[in-house]
């Protein structure tokens, strides 16, 4: 049974993150770009800009942790989106002002439709708004664009983290009660 | 009933926020602590430094949407989780390196004992690692620290985020399928 479970999600999830500022969002896009990887979507796109900072880091835990996490950059969000939907694939607009997340995530999963997640920075066009399938919120306080895609795909995927393993991994980790268990090396 | 549930952890969750350095840190910790608020987390404690840029987003935060989040800087972490685990406090520290949520989140739930969830950033002094009462994985990839508190807080406030309300908020969302719809002022 793939990741994501009898609803065969898995293989069908993209991240679009737009409006990165290379400097002052590279962690906060990084860390959206490493859940996407560690929570189950299978590529991360960069809307406007591309930024060697995020891509690096993207190889570096790929190298070391193995999975192939497709990634593109530079693009024109509001056209990648159209040819997304146009292409069959749905479009999720993560935003506090969308609707709950529990409204519409049974109508989400049984689609087979391959899922666009779109994750805005802190000002988002409002042509987002219009272009998307979906505006859905986690919650509707502000709090975190790396938060709302984690609780996304932890509802989406089936808590998919959980079990989330890359056949190609040079480092694995042994959970443990105390300290650290590594095995392997990079 | 309390955000919580008939658990009643409700008034009893703070985080314990690791190793922040005021510049490059600024923006992941403001988001840590805009997740704990939130997700139903009650306090916000900076380790070793104080840093205003995190101070000005919760105060700005909490005034216009409402809340308290206790707030407090500059604390030894050891002696802090010292102090709590004397007071009868549970302490939960974040770490891929630890043992999975669902082996443990049973047993966290079941103690009334406030909680402290103590959340690194990039290098952690092992001595937490002994110091702390549990060290909990979500999941076993490299991610970040936003999204492992966010995971956590959902599971053990039993998604409180979803029914988050301030009463003494100045702004609040109706929720909309296609753009912003906020009343009041601030």
């Amino acid at each position: 049974m793939g990741v994501g479970g009898p609803g065969g999600l898995y293989g069908k999830v993209y991240i679009l993150r737009l409006g990165h500022r290379p400097q002052r969002d590279k962690r906060i896009t990084s860390h959206v770009a490493l859940v996407a990887r560690a929570f189950g979507a299978n590529g991360f796109i960069l809307e406007g800009v591309c930024d060697e900072a995020v891509e690096r880091t993207i190889d570096r835990i790929s190298r070391c942790w193995g999975g192939k996490l497709y990634y593109r950059c530079g693009v024109d969000g509001v056209r990648f989106i159209e040819e997304w939907r146009r292409g069959g694939g749905q479009v999720i607009h993560l935003t506090m002002y969308g609707v709950p997340l529990r409204e519409v995530l049974g109508e989400v999963k049984s689609s087979p439709s391959p899922k666009l997640v779109v994750v805005g920075a802190e000002k988002v066009d409002p042509i987002y708004y219009r272009v998307s399938d979906y505006n859905v919120s986690i919650g509707t306080q502000p709090h975190s664009e790396v938060a709302a895609l984690a609780i996304l795909l932890d509802r989406l995927l089936d808590g998919a983290w959980e079990r989330m393993e890359f056949p190609d991994a040079r480092l694995r980790i042994i959970p443990s009660p105390r300290g650290k268990h590594v095995i392997g090396d990079c």
